[in-house]
């Protein structure tokens, strides 16, 4: 594996693989991987002849200057288990590659996909950090493919928008939620969770699966749904910034179960923000 | 010359002829050729092996409407003059394929460079809808190199600060100004411009001269250079939106001229707003 740090070095490079003829899938992250990010690396690996990871926590993101300084750093780490995982080669720029003195542009995204949930409640800075960060990434590296999380819905949704919308000559790849055996969808911030946070923190898969559940056994009432799920957070003393029965497509409030529905929710518990998501399928205008 | 209205056509011809390894130049229009197109076609013609002409007016750069509905279409008459100055892709997409239901995405260059003379006259929106479409058919087509011209030099520095901050893989290259024999500025509105108008928009590239004498007599003061810009204009009863002596980099206004300076000029002259600009060089800490 390779391990560049300037935007001319990783063209360079991804320009000769691709004079070989082989495929660039790109897997952008921040860093502190964990084995959501792994999988993503060994999907690219299947789906592409050669795999960047990204490594770059990028400040414009986070809505919140403790968040950012808590955020875990690891690089020697991250680069061994990105290695393990098929990564060829490493792309890990500093701030002032990315953002050299005199930079002033900025893409967003407008609308209910960036304005509601995380939007809402992380303030409308955050998805312009991510559009923008991840069309200057796109650009840097030029995939074929690029890859990004399921448990970032929200986020997979507007960039799919976005690389639609500025017709980027890339194709978008969502990997599965990885999660730990107790249900915890695998983050960054995991490692932050002290022992009876960590506990606690289980609240919001099990959370998903009781909406999962109502919704197998018949409900079709988003308002249920949502109690239901609710209820299942109370029990794990977990006070959740928002829980929402939302289209998986528009994000617009659902208030049937009819089709699919995605249900997103986001809590602090302790000192951790923490999201998760299910996308729930049910047969439309019929029996689940 | 081939002639189509679809991103997934013109990727089609543009990939196949990079596969046969010829280079693409891009020179994006809004039709209503004049002479300053063709010669921006003919040095991508020199500088590339296959040129690519857009053709789209681009309604969300427009601030009026009525300015919109006025600008001049033709087609038929473009594509002869494009083919005729070495076009062999005609790209003419309509407004439904460059936005298509849904599209709420927006790429913005903040700063001086977009809010002084036409940012400040025009509306930022209006250097927004050029950055939006411009990042859109760049994407599109994926060319080597695009070519824009020099009398809309503050675009010329938007485009140029935009593909530098989103790390577009595009060289921009700026074609000189090119001129009636009187010396106003191509510019598709000028057919727009009746007998006695016309005369009296020859004022804008006087008044530059005038000015650029001023500077070549010895002249530093940049109020005084302006000045004699402005008198001249008064002799052609034109009366300018904005008269700038500013850093050609920058944007920023000039108190001296010292190096480099930029002179640019709007102006209505009847129905038609007009804008103009020339680069005056001297000797940094010297003489001119």
């Amino acid at each position: 594996m390779r391990t560049v740090r300037t935007v001319a070095e990783v063209r360079e490079l991804v320009r000769a693989e691709r004079a070989a003829g082989r495929s660039i899938g790109l897997v952008p992250t921040m860093g502190a991987l964990h084995d959501g990010h792994l999988s993503l690396l060994r999907q690219a690996g299947a789906a592409c002849d050669v795999v960047v990871m990204s490594l770059f926590v990028n400040p414009t993101q986070f809505n919140e200057g403790a968040d950012l300084d808590a955020y875990p750093r690891d690089e020697a780490a991250d680069a061994q288990a990105a290695r393990s995982a098929g990564c060829a080669i490493l792309f890990a720029p500093d701030v002032k590659e990315v953002y050299p003195d005199g930079f002033c542009t900025t893409v967003e995204v407008a609308g209910p996909l960036t304005s509601t949930l995380e939007g809402a409640h992380r303030g409308p800075s955050h998805f312009h950090g991510v559009t923008t960060v991840v069309t200057k990434l796109l650009n840097m590296v030029q995939p074929d493919v690029a890859f990004f999380g399921q448990k970032d819905a929200q986020q997979a949704l507007v960039i799919r928008r976005l690389v639609r919308d500025l017709d980027m000559p890339v194709r978008i790849v969502v990997g599965d939620t990885v999660r730990e055996p107790d249900g915890l969808a695998r983050s960054s911030r995991n490692v932050r969770l002290s022992g009876e946070d960590r506990a606690r923190a289980t609240g919001l898969s099990r959370a998903l699966r009781a909406a999962e559940q109502a919704v197998v056994a018949g409900e079709r009432d988003a308002d249920a749904v949502a109690a239901a799920a609710r209820a299942t957070l109370t029990d794990f003393a977990v006070d959740p910034e928002y829980l929402a029965v939302v289209d998986p497509e528009t994000l617009a409030p659902r208030t049937e179960i009819d089709g699919d529905v995605l249900v997103a929710v986001a809590a602090r518990v302790g000192a951790v923000r923490l999201i998760d998501n299910v996308l729930i399928t049910t047969t439309p205008n019929g029996r689940g």
